[in-house]
């Protein structure tokens, strides 16, 4: 990560949010469509507020009162202590009209850097590097180079190299189609040249809208200079917008490249790094965060949202979820487990084994050297060191004590149809095969439950409890024999 | 879709449909190898279906016992009312040969349309054009141009542009090698001209087999116009012929990704669009359809088969399985959960909460707020609004009512070895965990069975029902001791 | 696979193996980092040992004694009856130095082949190819034509194409960086010429290291010919040497795509090549093998490892995971079944339906027209034909009969808590669901288990045997009521 700079001059970052994003057939207002599991909008205020600006104003429209909730619900976490300011753009008569809006707002001291809601995964180094090159004096146009630029505004320069315009690609002749720099949209100006600009704009072209990139001729005609800080192709994803869910979807991908890419570098070894996806925790405006100790093996196909640490030579099998949980070293999460904490986190100490098909719901902290097997289900249990549940079980608001072991089809019956009660099995307790423990209960240390045993009482320690009734045999039974069907 | 236009003449349809496949390593014959979960002829038939030809004459050679019936069972739904005849091919002397076969067949006044069974993505569009450019009047042929067309037909034009023959890659001469529009071998001609066209085709060459394309030669020296219609090397997938698994596989892929997109752009979130398959239901000839809602949102590695309809807002999990299904609106179907309705259909309500690691068989029917959670089976069975089964529990042929609490370990009993039996479980129920309902069984309103119970008489309303043998504590009992293995 | 040629001469492979591979920050020396499950220089003594050498000299460094451990432990399997020497480089002065360290131990006779620990993919014909270049005469080069060749050493050749030295990527001028031909460092030489050169090596260059590569300009000044095996730019996945997480990711995909193209070769569809993975068994030095028989299907995003046999027309579901397995011929095994044999293996009959969510366990040996159904775990157990465990059930060191309809949720209670027992359920039985049979144990023949009992001895054949306690209701029993939370 670039450290960011702090800006020589106040910020001020105007993030366009208006958009309706026809495209998506959505009730979710585009800019809050999810990538990486959160909105597009969480990604540009993050990027934005690690350049610290003193002001941040979304201009928003289509689905304004769900856009304006969202940006004050996350505010704090996003943008820190920046003042945040939403201005309301309806109609939507384009982005000049929208960042006109702003005007009376723009301190005339500040920088102002423009960006764009749909456009989720700028880097802080570009957002910061248009920022410097504007340097309170000049236009900066972050701008990209394109093996195939049509269909965007083109940067057009004279002989000398400087800027001239931005001219859409519709607009453009011949010549200027040849040019492979193209406008990303992102823009940073002094507020004190801006202002006067804004004034001047019209909507005298087809659209009837008030273009933005019409600034840029006036910059030219008072002799202000326009830079671009220009990216190479390979970085273009930087850029993209976002209007369709074929876009949203690629652009998924590219995020999710980039996070393996990082992952691998930190010496993540993933089967797969098209076959894996990290994302944000339900609800959280923060990207997810998968820490990983060294000697991690990630099989194709696993998701992980939220925070998740593993510790160091642990192996991730194939299909596993893993979210909000903190896996031990030298575990192994077999395939196809579901391990999620929610809000109230899941933990896995150290050489434990997990899976395959077991799910760690809330609440599941296991100890050292636990073993929980295939179509296993743990919600709110602490187990203690050495437990295992290796078959067909549930455990449920218990306390599991070290050593213990749960055998196939034990239940603890933890819901009596209005309250959950708790179940504490001690130390070294065998529980066998298909039995039932009716919380609220204890079964004392050192205790064997028999199979197939309903258990509603507490049982003493170190003795063998069981429900049984006596097996009656019927010499001679005759079986069902199959109906006719006619 | 393009809406097939109505042919000005009567169309006779020719598939070419004999070839053995060898490289497929198989019993089954190339034709009837799975695309998308049907016949690769399935895809062929049903975009000549929709040109609504009045005759279709498959010319069928290797496996032909299975191709012909294949087509008779199936020509009702692909082709509609249109005459099907099939031809046999014995042994296979080349696409002229095929075409030969056929000439008794071809009404005069018709125009014939050459498609190929190992071809299977042609779309309507193109085969529709290629009969418009016929106009029963000259020779029209599908061509495409390639990057690389080694290998491939060419198509040699005069210096005035007219069509001139197709040269085979190993008889192309350097010049010729350069052109890149190939011959797709999808053609239409009058049928009045090619008849005696055919008639006049030979062996004569290396392979000793009759080559369609020698027709063009003989159109040529007849004077008769040839013309193309070429689609772009981004369209070249809809020509790619199938020879090996290799190819089956990349075609395969290709028809992913175009039925992708299409429910992308019709609004429907995909978290990968390189990890989604939508299939025909097993036997069937017709396109597996998913129809959504919007706002629907489906995660990584999702597949779908059959008829198979989602509600807005509903979230599909990563690696479900979705078959001949409907799905309610608001729903979380949550990670691995497979829903098979077969022919009896699933339904699922409004509201739901499906697995992880549920699955859903033929007939069961959920209500609106109905929760399935983890390893637990529904088959054949109803479940009324607000009911559910959270944990390890199978439920077979059983009614549900509203707001029942199905017990962890909870099972129906439905088969007594011989004959299924229902089970009903009256609203309100609450049946305690690892219990067992022996079918046929009523547990009426509003009761209780105790955990571990095996109910196998009908239960009172508002009552509480147990079956469960005293607690029998042995103090001081001494557990098995580890034998030693020597 | 082309059979290897027995080379004219006796051929040393020299094997470095010394780096540390800082970027795949682990505690397992870079070259026995896994690819394709196994070691990477298992595939590298593999390759080699296809060659029959005489002599093996594998130069480690880093982590020496777990590199010198494996080899040691693998060779016979790899290098069959190779003489087979390591030695130790300390500290890592470069691949001059390292071949050095070799060079009294080089017999004047023999060929000596440089191979990289960490390139893992060469083919065996490439390196029998740079042997029959060799053949005791010359220097022989593997090379490849890259697009991209930025970073390597240029094979750089006088007017009249004759090699005269390897530049590196640094030290050439722009001439020189037009070069596409890059050295892959795996060569061939007379060991009589090789040895005096190692002996002039110098370390007086900028990284203060030997370069192996010196030693093209002392060939030539020799007037010894320079020759190369020049690869293909598609070729170029041979000789990638690998350094860090990313790579080797990217070289594990490129690995499992040649796996899945051999397998479609060979008939096997592959629903999706770029979701196959098909690996060595844990602990294995030899590659991962799936024989397939015709018609065999495979869905996406399967996992294979170690030895799998797969007989004709049976249907792999999506998400398997299959290892040490031999499955027979029609058999359905649906999604998400994991089947594990280990050391012991698993065996699968014919006309098996196993899954969805099925778990099969080491020693699983299953007959003919066996159904294993959902949330079902087998293990060390044998089913007759005919047998069927269809829902939600644990068969543990069962011996299962015929036609046993073992019913959902029944389970076999094999461990006591210290030595686990065997289950004998013989043929025609019914076991009732949620039913526990306590080992040691014997249900006879055509006997049916009551639904819930818990059978803890022997049963009579063709008897009905149930524990169940009598059914008590109480009557207007009332519910537990939610408490409040405050």
């Amino acid at each position: 990560m670039n450290a960011p700079l702090a800006p020589s001059h106040p910020l001020t970052v105007v993030v366009l949010a208006a958009g309706k994003g026809t495209r998506m057939k959505s009730q979710t207002p585009k800019v809050l469509q999810p990538l990486g599991g959160r909105a597009m909008l969480a990604h540009v205020l993050q990027a934005c507020g690690t350049l610290k600006p003193r002001h941040l104003i979304a201009v928003t429209g289509h689905g304004a009162t769900d856009v304006n909730a969202y940006i004050d619900r996350h505010r704090q976490v996003l943008l820190n202590t920046a003042q945040c300011t939403t201005v309301l753009q309806e109609p939507q008569n384009g982005t000049g009209h929208a960042v006109q809006l702003t005007s009376t707002a723009l301190d005339d001291e500040a920088i102002v850097l423009i960006t764009l809601g749909d456009v989720p995964l700028v880097q802080p180094a570009s957002l910061q590097a248009v920022v410097a090159l504007c340097n309170n004096e000049r236009v900066a146009l972050l701008t990209v180079a394109l093996q195939d630029p049509t269909g965007y505004g083109r940067i057009v320069r004279n002989a000398t190299g400087h800027v001239q315009a931005i001219v859409e690609h519709k607009d453009a002749n011949e010549e200027q189609r040849a040019i492979r720099e193209i406008n990303s949209g992102i823009m940073a100006f002094p507020a004190r040249l801006l202002k006067p600009w804004l004034a001047k704009l019209t909507n005298n072209n087809a659209q009837q809208e008030y273009y933005l990139t019409d600034v840029i001729g006036m910059a030219v005609a008072d002799g202000v200079e326009v830079q671009t800080h220009c990216l190479p192709a390979t970085q273009a994803w930087e850029v993209a917008g976002i209007n369709s869910p074929a876009q949203l979807a690629h652009t998924e991908r590219q995020y999710q490249q980039l996070q393996a890419q990082q992952l691998m570098e930190q010496g993540v070894r993933l089967a797969d790094p098209a076959r894996f996806d990290l994302r944000a925790a339900p609800g959280s405006a923060l990207a997810g965060h998968l820490e990983c100790a060294n000697d991690v093996e990630i099989d194709v196909g696993c998701i992980f949202s939220g925070q998740v640490h593993i510790g160091a030579g642990s192996h991730i099998g194939a299909y596993c979820h893993i979210s909000q949980a903190s896996i031990g070293h030298h575990c192994l999460i077999a395939a196809y487990t579901h391990i999620d904490g929610e809000t109230a986190g899941v933990t896995v100490g150290d050489d434990a084994r997990i899976g395959p098909f077991a799910r760690l719901r809330p609440g599941a902290t296991l100890a050292n050297d636990v073993h929980i097997g295939n179509f296993v289900e743990v919600k709110n249990s602490t187990l203690a060191n050495g437990a295992k549940a290796n078959h067909l079980a549930y455990l449920g608001d218990a306390s599991v004590g070290e050593r213990v072991n749960y055998g196939a089809g034990a239940i603890t019956a933890n819901y009596d149809g209005a309250n959950k009660h708790k179940t504490v099995i001690e130390a070294d307790v065998h529980v066998g095969s298909n039995s039932v423990l009716v919380a609220p209960v204890t079964v004392g240390a050192g205790g064997t439950i028999g199979a197939g045993s309903t258990i509603s009482k507490d049982t003493p320690a170190n003795s063998l409890t069981v429900t049984r009734a006596k097996a009656i045999t019927v010499q001679g039974w005759s079986r069902p024999i199959k109906k006719q069907t006619r």
